[in-house]
């Protein structure tokens, strides 16, 4: 099963090593992660999506909370939330195939942010699966490149 | 100075930890990292932002090139490239401010993916000094939260 943690952090060194040694320590994959500054610069937001065990999680919970620069964990198993990831994708292009590709862009409310006269680049935002349906509609004209951002998760209410 | 770094690494446990161990070992500061899958669910992408000397910065790209698990290391010092993140704000709104701060929201170019009696949850993307930007902008109504990913980069042409 999936689960999307977030955890804000003191900025203290190693503070990202620790916490990514705590989940692989314990066999738990780690699918995606992001950690930026938050605010106030003394402290960063981590988002981690990580699959496995439940009771496995429960001890990694645990052992999060007794590090001394973890502020606070929220797991967002069972809460309402709105979770949104960001992909930029490269797709080959020609004079031909520029059309149907931004067409293709204008229905999944994306934007072009680069172009050049044999590729395109693409910003598309919003849940995994329509990330992933704008990168299988792209995939026949030719991916180049995809740099995902991995999810971010923020309680409703 | 500010290093945008982009490493392809294989799916290995504890790949991030070591990854990020690299940095924290030699006092390296990790403002922003992102990681996730690749099309190819055996390899990952990240993305991290680190501050420090070039020297010092010269000796980790060493170092990671040494990993087994890292496959490739871009360093977009130098390069074009275009730079952006995203990020989610939950700001207050009553139904007196509603209005001013969607007119924010449209000028930036941002969306609002959710709404209460209370709150508003928006996302925007961009460089950072845009995102600093709105966040400047709707500092004054009361932000409740904010969710950043960090940037991810991607070379241009």
């Amino acid at each position: 099963m999936k689960h999307t943690i977030s955890i804000l952090v003191r900025n203290q060194f190693g503070v990202l090593a620790r916490v990514a040694g705590l989940f692989s320590g314990r066999g738990y994959n780690i699918d995606s992660l992001c950690v930026a500054e938050t605010q106030d610069p003394d402290y960063s937001q981590m988002t981690i999506v990580a699959r496995g065990e439940d009771d496995i999680l429960e001890q990694i919970n645990k052992q999060l909370n007794k590090l001394v620069d973890v502020v606070k964990v929220a797991d967002f198993r069972e809460k309402e939330c709105v979770i949104r990831e960001m992909a930029l994708i490269k797709v080959n292009t020609s004079s031909q195939t520029r059309g149907e590709i931004i067409q293709i862009v204008n229905v999944f409310r994306a934007k072009t942010i680069d172009i050049s006269h044999k590729s395109m680049t693409v910003e598309v935002t919003g849940p995994e699966n329509k990330i992933s349906a704008i990168i299988e509609m792209l995939t026949p004209f030719g991916i180049k490149e995809i740099s995902r951002t991995g999810r971010v998760a923020m309680a409703r209410k």
